[in-house]
């Protein structure tokens, strides 16, 4: 299925080289102002869309719409020449306020070219999902990835931000960034490193670490649906991802309860008890790489690009705790 | 709200110190024989029962129906002359076969005492879900924990039991075990590991490790129900569970994608790929120790008893997304 | 599935001649003081217990925990020495007050000989769910009509009960009555009507009608979960009910649109308007007779013994709808 | 909330008036060929497009869209020089067949002119959703109906189309027909009957029964989820339908069980024995009309508009139980 929540609920829809991708978003109330402009710079940050300058044809052709892989199309870099992804409005929303009903919107795939992707139509790509699809389904668009490819995102993005801005109506900010790429945890040494590893035509990955102030204590359910539950199983759906932990996570097995027991991550019994909720989450490397005999300039460290994704689930996963 | 699973589900309920805990399981298909041996097994590896002979009478009184604390309840000693669970079947079950109506059952709480608790009215324990619990709901059982309690786990052991024996009968295995204790790896080490954190009146994390064996390809859904984002929100609800990771995990930031992007961990594109699904999860330690204040024998590391737990979610997650 | 709700839920457990019957609430809010004696009344009401001495003692066996048939436990008549239901609450209720909590309950099943029942194991009843359970299945609880039977709605009563009191506190009130018994409609008449049906070993229909006061402007939603679909969907899961209709109902097709189109029945748009919500449901007569070869005193109108149960489902759509 | 079905999923959105209305379905199974005409001949069906001509300009603008209330739009007549509703798919179909991925589509609102409506953005409709929306939302698309526009059933029979093409590859067959008109219960006097009531500037109701034919013994589920439930909820979302029965009905009432206990309507328990299902639901009369101060040519029996829908609905019920 492809809905995110149950009160306040995110239908995705569409193929990376399709008609369109978009959602439908229900639940949201009625007399919210939608602040497009914010949609939009946040569509630019998971595109990384303002940098690059020189990409080759080849890559051109194949980043078009995000489809290279699940992970390739997250990185500082490539996407030259690129068209902002334009968002249209279908319902919902009359002179920029919610109505209350159903919020549905498109992303128009552009210049799709569907034939560049003939050769796919037979072969699967290593580390992407393309025969597991097949495994599942008997069927599946070879046409850039389909379902699987990053592009999905951009219509999280969109729906994250709505949530977003209601959420901010209440009290409550949503921050991420990007903490650790490879073995480097200085953020002055990221740009570098990543450069490093596009150098050799090789990838590396990286962990994002999101905090959340303003959450009400109370917050989460006790026993299945705890607060940390709810934010895993929204993070762990983000392509590329591989982890997540939050409090004294994994680091915290080698210290003694005397010396990390007052650390409570923001959350006791599965409920926020009012302080800044903190987790981290781990992003593997692209496979699409010239090591990996894919061609053209590369992604060579996709978790930067998922820093807006993650905040986009993280704040679908507490508009529909909190906001429904 | 406490049910799991939208399609197999199973709701809990129940105080550690009111009549009873217990639970309903939804969609158990007709004609399956249960093995109430093997339940009862699964009971004794969560309450870790027949070790220990000589505990205090104080921590008899305490640790009665597991209700010490979120974490404290599992371990590898402490509970002397309990008497084992005995689950109690309600309905859904003829002559040991079920009918495919709701199976219902009950575990009744022992010797609960809840005057002994009568101190905790008016306190709240560190590391404890006490004061969030009275953020939540304005009102707690101030008696043992009430449904933050580990006690809790036992009715998912029940439930996760019966999973489990569905998903055998299509040739499907959970095996979890301990892999790490503090800083150490070897098992052989891990009994004196622990007993040198208790006889310092401290308490150590640990992390288990769970594989899945005979899951069929297509398992998973492609987009927010990827297989391990399912998996991450049934783990990341036990109780003192503080990370979720799978295939290249966190450890995997530090290496090039040319060395690791060969490790699927089982899952590809969010759903099983036919071959073993690997994942890892860590516990943080007790909060109640004796230099933390609370007398008598104390469980030092919560890990060992976490073992079925991990299984049990497990058993049920894939459980909603197999056997519905 | 067996829950009724998604938001302010109830979970029905039990066979009519297994240990108990029961149910979990789940979304009871924290706070609420149960009125006990309330649930008592309901639950007589249903049974329409105190009014019958001269059973014969076929009938008496056969009558135990409401077991007859789908629709033969409604009725004015037929119960004689029976015990009262118990009901005995497991969780989720401290010193009479409700925790936040799953609120899990059991009625146990009297007096159940199950070798009565070793006759059905091998015949279908006419009139009766018996085959049907076992196309579903391929299994059944031959005992008494297992889940089928009509004991089921005990543990609705109940719950519908506590969903009653929350509602009155919000000012809500459910009222339903018998409005006709076969073609007559005075309800002075309704007992000889009855009475007249049972002297011939026959069965008669009947008409409830419910008035639902004191629903805010604004409850129910738009397009699929309109008002007056939910509550059909509540009314129509009620054994032996046939229909479900509300303002001008089946009987304004003859009108003109100029004589009825002010009759709103309380809704427009499948939106609550303020003013007061009146629905009628019918119920079909019971097929288990003395003229269809079933002996011994019967229920000659089911009908009368739906009217609290038609209000607890009345009540359980709206908790969902506007508690939760 | 916006969705029918919690398997297979149908979402609508769109307002009358804005830019498109569509719906999302999730749960359709990869590699069903899609048929269009089919779903082109179902939306002329309810549309009633082939057969008008010489409506005045003032009922041509204000039928634009089928908004003018929650009823008017179905009927027999009215709709000259109305362009067919176009689906465009946008996502789930390639080359006409299903990929298992969510199918996305919107049918473009056409000529909209939302000025014409200025008119209703101070004032309320009698017999139509107008104020509720607003008590409800506080705010509402003034705009020809938004929501509650009779125009949002034609992406129910979008969807309601495909489920059907669905159960039609396992054998089940569905075929609504209007069975009265006011009094008349003669098919071939319906056209007179409400010719009458037109010229009369009046309106009239009329019953629609539905047969569903092929449904496998055991489709259904016994306590809550009970067919009749299932298909209760999904007729009663239909706008303007006031009532819903099956088998015995309400015309049961005055019949003795001897006489009707014979009588399954297809169900029995709540579970389908494998024989047809027969159903019956009613319509209200348009409230637009001449006679209440609505000028033009209007709608004299929506009910006959209804059929199609009645079918879509009834589709997507059964999809939900059956297909997923």
């Amino acid at each position: 299925m492809n809905v995110f929540g149950d009160k306040w609920t995110f239908t995705s829809f569409g193929e990376s080289h399709g008609a369109a991708i978009g959602g439908v978003l229900d639940g949201v109330p009625a007399g919210l102002h939608i602040d497009l402009d914010l949609i939009n710079y946040e569509l630019d940050r998971r595109a990384a869309r303002k940098r690059h300058v020189n990409d080759t044809e080849t890559t051109r052709k194949r980043d078009v719409n995000d489809t290279v892989t699940e992970a390739a199309s997250y990185g500082t870099s490539t996407r030259a020449f690129r068209e902002p992804d334009e968002v249209e409005w279908l319902s919902g929303v009359m002179d920029g306020v919610t109505l209350g009903t159903p919020i549905a919107f498109i992303i128009r795939n552009k210049d799709a070219r569907p034939e560049d992707y003939e050769f796919l139509k037979h072969s699967y790509r290593v580390g992407h999902a393309d025969k597991t699809y097949e495994q599942k389904y008997g069927i599946r668009d070879y046409r850039g990835g389909g379902r699987a490819s990053a592009r999905e995102t951009a219509a999280r993005v969109v729906a994250g931000c709505i949530a977003k801005q209601q959420l901010a109506a209440k009290g409550i900010s949503i921050q991420a960034k990007l903490i650790q790429v490879g073995a480097e945890t200085d953020p002055a040494k990221f740009a570098d490193t990543i450069e490093a590893y596009r150098q050799e035509g090789d990838s590396i990955g990286g962990i994002v670490e999101c905090v959340i102030e303003g959450l009400p204590a109370g917050t989460g359910e006790p026993i299945f649906n705890k607060l940390q539950a709810e934010l895993a199983f929204a993070i762990m759906s983000i392509n590329a991802c591989k982890g997540f932990e939050y409090g004294t996570g994994f680091g915290g097995v080698t210290q003694p309860g005397s010396a990390i027991n007052h650390i409570s991550g923001g959350i006791a019994g599965g409920i926020a008890d009012g302080t800044p909720v903190t987790f981290r989450c781990v992003f593997k490397p692209t496979p699409s790489t010239p090591k990996a005999g894919v061609k053209g300039r590369h992604d060579a460290c996709v978790a930067t690009r998922a820093v807006p994704v993650v905040e986009a689930m993280t704040a679908m996963a507490l508009a529909n705790l909190v906001l429904s």
